[in-house]
Order: C-alpha cells, then structure tokens, then sequence
C-alpha cells in the first residue's frame, strides 16, 4: 500500500496511490489526514488497503496522481530522529575533519533529535537565504512508526514499523562545526527536510525490505547529473529496529515518529573510500562526502556545496525501473 | 486569558481555565484543541478570551478546575526546543566537570532540539526505569509561539509568544556524559518532560512579564521541602526574543512550538555559588546544581539524583500567593 498526502491545509489530505504511482483516491472517510491514519492504525489500516485494492483495479473513482501537488506524507509530525547508520559516512567526514572516530561507533548509533515542524513537500523549493552557509543534501532513507513502548528490543521494534520513504535532510555544512562543538546537536544547522511524494508499507516492498532495513540503490542526482547510487541495504551497520529501539530505550515514542537511516553509503569493492558515478563508482548521497573523499586523495575539496538554482533529485526505482516512492526533486532558492 | 487540556485521547480537550484556576469551562466549539486553537490563532484568540470573560463572571455553565485531571496543555506537539538562558547554570554544572565554558556561550545561545512527541501531564508519575540513570528534575519557564517566520528579530520573536507555562524537563544525568561527548545532542537522556497544568497568555501576567521574560520565584520542592525560589527574571542572559530569534536563523516555526528558558538559575548575593534554601539562599531548580556546588565547597556530591517514591513540586505563585500556571507535582516511579 501507498499512502501520500496531497497539498491542503497545515496536515495535507490524505490519499491512496496506486502502485504504480499513477493514480490516487482520496481517503478522507477513513482518515483526513496521515497522523489522524497513524493514530489509529488497527482500525484504519484494512480499511485502506482494501481502497489500494480498489484503486489499483478502477474499482472506484480515481484520479491522476501528480506529484508535484504532493505536501510531505507528514507536513509536521511529532518526532524526528535522525540516525547514523552508515559508520562508513561518519567515518569519511571525521577522517577529511582531521578527527578520529571512537570505536563504539560501530556498535552505539550515533543519533539527534531533529526539528519535526515542518517537511518540505517533494518538490518545493529548499529556501536558503546564505549559501555561505554550505547547504547540502543528504540522502536517506526514514521509517514511520506506530506507538513504540519504552525499552522494546530491536526485534520488536520492527513490527513497530507502518511506513518506509525517502528523504532529503537538508544540512547547513558550515553551521555544523560550532553546533557540534557546543555537544548540544543540530539547531540552526539543520532546516527542515523533505519527504518523498509517497510512503510504502513494509508488505508492498517484497524482498527490498528485509531485517530493517531497505534493500536498492538510492539514485542521487546534482544539477541533471548521476551523483550517487550507493544501495541502502548495504553497509547499513544499524537496521531500524536497532534505530528505534536506542531511541526507545529511555522513553516511548508516539505513533507517527520518523526515524531516519542517516545519509546512506557503500564502501568502495576495493576497500577505499569511494568513486564518483562517473568514474564506474557508486557516487555519494551527500556532498560533503565527495568533498571528504576530495580532501583524502588531493588535499582539499573541489566540488561545491549548493547554490541557489541548484536542483536535487533523489529517487529509488524497482527492478523494471518504475519509481517505488517517487522522486523528491527540489531546487535551490534564495529568500 | 488561562488555557489547558483535560485529559481526553491523544491532545486533550481544550478548556479555558478562570483566573484563580478554580473554575473552567469547556472551548469545544471554538477550537477542540489547543493545538487547533494555535493554528487558528487570529479567529480563536477574541473568542477564548470573551469566553474566559464569561468564566470569571460566572456567566456561562463551569465546572470545577482540578490539575490532577489537566493533561499537558500539549500532550504532543512538533517542537520542542531548550535553550540554557541561565548561563550561570551552564557555568557551574561545566565547572563541577572540570571543563572551561567557552566565552561565547555568554553571547551565542545554547540549545537543543528535544523530543516534542509526549509530554506528561502536570501529575503523571515519572517513569524510571532504572535508577542508576541519574534521574533529575529540571525547573524551567517554557513559551509557545505562533508561526513564527525564518529570520525574525528578538523584537519581532516577542511578539509571536502566545503562551507561558512551567515545565519540568526530566534528565537522566549520568547518561549525558555519553551522549555530549557524541555532539549530536540529546536522545537517550531526555525522557518526556511535564508541563504545568495551565499556560497563560502574555497580558494575563501583567508586570511579570516583561521583554520577554517571566519574573517571579519559581517555587521548587522536593520530598514537600523547599529546594528552590530562583526568580526567573534575574540572571537570564538570553530572553525568550532572542531564544526564538536563535532557533529560526535558518528555518521558521510552526504555532505551537514550545521554546524553553534551561533551568533557572540566580548567582548568590556574594557572587557564591549559591547556598541552600534552609541556609538563606535562592536553592536550585535542578539536583545538578547543588551536586555541583557540593562539589565546589567540599570536593563531593552528597544529594543523591531522583528514586523511586521521591516527589518533585514546581509553582509560581502571584502576589497574593495565589498560582498562576497551577503546580506540576510528580512522584517517581519503576517500571
């Protein structure tokens, strides 16, 4: 099932899509909007499958679903936390910072809590009043939860998982250091993200979703250019279920929280840290990581962060090549 | 103007509240919500106040206000965002820990971004799963904005404040050595926090409110003795203006967000440390702060973190020891 929220008010309408992407309905006698679904899933989740069925068989009126008219699944949602699941990316960026990274890395998730105000929808504009500011894009994957109680394992956590979708959280690079530096996380160096047109159930990804975690490559794209295609299931060092459960260890968590994997990145075959697209690598998911990558074999970086104009896609296709979660496609605007 | 939530569902049922919080009656029909009421705020402001009108003069059907029965005002809400404005606090729990405070966090707020998903009511238990956590209260003013656009001047920030109350914002301090050392801010560490039982709009504080600080004793006891009586609008480097103004340099705000002062905190007379309630002084408004003065004066702590069975009690009363946001009054519980 495929769920998206059309543009309407402060919460979007909620909609079924097709699996196809090609056509929706509109949900609102089962729940206007997607948070009022989450909050009581037992009761509304049959309900909208058994419309995705209709949908996707004509079997009621339907219309074109477009997805530029698509707000964020969740325009504000009650939590955002982000993940670091991909220790190779963390470990790029500490090594181009000069900066060694503790060995319980790999075996405590690095996470912050994120501002969860507000999400951009897929194709609004990222609105940066500085670019010296370093904007950058990060690539991920986010799960939604239902209500999690205190202290589940990873194990449970996974049944705790309603939705998966894509998103781009969107980073002020040269805001991080000083954030980082007074240890109290991301607060101005973090504006809001953007979710993907649509979010999917764990049952309509097949075998791309399995042990938490999703399996595929996350297509990138800087200015109509490949930039990165690394597969998320690869190099994952926490799934989900492990995500979810170190946030749930001191504290429940509410239906409709999203939890992000953190900027998804594959080590190079050989070991190394990694080769653009265009060289026959898997590219990057976030800027800073080519320039990390820039600074580790020529001493300095070269590509630039974002400017305005600048346009993003980010997108995973199925295996006939058909968008699973549609495209965030967002280009960069001054204010 | 007195608002809260009573307890009912996952947002409660917005009421408005009279002046000695004696009495209440229900606002249903114009925002169900306080979150619905935030939202609309222009259309439902006029008509909560000539209904809180109503409520003083008995002119409309009330009932009997009782906390225990108040919910957070916002059960959830999409932000939460803690600033330490008492830098005098931040100087002396560094201090205890043997680190420097950097000059700058006189001028530069420090913040965080918080989990927003739940918020206790003002006589939920605490639950503590684990007492070797380090659980402390932490007393603190919290406003609530409106929409509040990126960029906006601390003049202009004041002027978004729509709502002033108490939280206690739970910690469990010996897990945030760990989670500072990581800089990415505060998960594990911060468990729900509780708000008072009714939030107030600005006017209805008359001189207690002013440039965008709340001035008065805030009352703290623990175990039913007095622990603290630090005025909130004393030693508060950064006002609530420049508190918001911080948090939306790079991004706006949607109404509802929830920006919090840090633990109040006032410097001794002498420029001390500060001295026990029951020795004269001001006390504290957090078990970290008189931790670390025992440190300072005697090489060691000697007041133990939260157990199971401990109360905690934080009020503001008016001039006529009369409360004015109600008493958030919380026992500590296993799980």
């Amino acid at each position: 099932m495929k769920l998206a929220s059309l543009k309407h008010g402060r919460d979007g309408r909620l909609v079924v899509v097709s699996s196809d992407l090609a056509w929706f309905t509109d949900a609102f006698l089962i729940a206007p909007t997607m948070q009022a679904a989450l909050d009581d899933w037992e009761r509304c989740e049959p309900r909208l499958r058994a419309l995705a069925e209709s949908v996707d068989h004509e079997a009621v009126p339907r219309g074109r679903f477009h997805e530029r008219d698509a707000a964020a699944p969740l325009p504000r949602a009650y939590q955002w936390a982000d993940g670091s699941a991909y220790v190779n990316h963390v470990e790029l960026v500490r090594r181009a910072r000069g900066a060694e990274m503790p060995d319980s890395f790999w075996t405590d998730p690095l996470m912050y809590q994120g501002g969860s105000d507000h999400f951009m929808g897929p194709r609004d504009a990222i609105p940066l009043a500085d670019e010296s500011w370093g904007c950058d894009l990060e690539a991920e994957i986010v799960v939604v939860t239902g209500d999690v109680p205190q202290g589940v394992t990873p194990d449970e956590a996974r049944d705790h998982i309603r939705l998966i979708g894509l998103v781009n959280d969107v980073s002020l690079r040269n805001l991080i250091p000083g954030e980082l530096a007074k240890g109290f996380g991301f607060v101005q160096s973090k504006p809001a993200s953007a979710l993907s047109p649509v979010f999917v159930t764990p049952d309509a990804l097949g075998d791309r979703w399995q042990d938490g975690k999703l399996h595929g490559a996350l297509s990138v794209q800087l200015n109509g250019k490949d930039f990165g295609r690394a597969d998320a299931g690869i190099d994952m060092t926490f799934d989900f279920g492990v995500l979810i459960a170190h946030l749930a260890r001191t504290r429940s968590l509410v239906a409709g929280s999203i939890i992000g994997s953190g900027t998804v990145s594959n080590r190079d075959a050989d070991g190394g840290p990694g080769k653009p697209v265009d060289q026959g690598g898997l590219g990057y998911s976030c800027i800073a990581e080519v320039r990390t990558v820039e600074t580790i074999l020529t001493g300095a970086p070269a590509t630039a962060f974002l400017r305005h104009g600048d346009t993003v896609r980010i997108e995973m296709l199925d295996d006939r090549h058909h968008s699973i979660f549609g495209a965030i496609e967002q280009e960069v605007v001054g204010i």
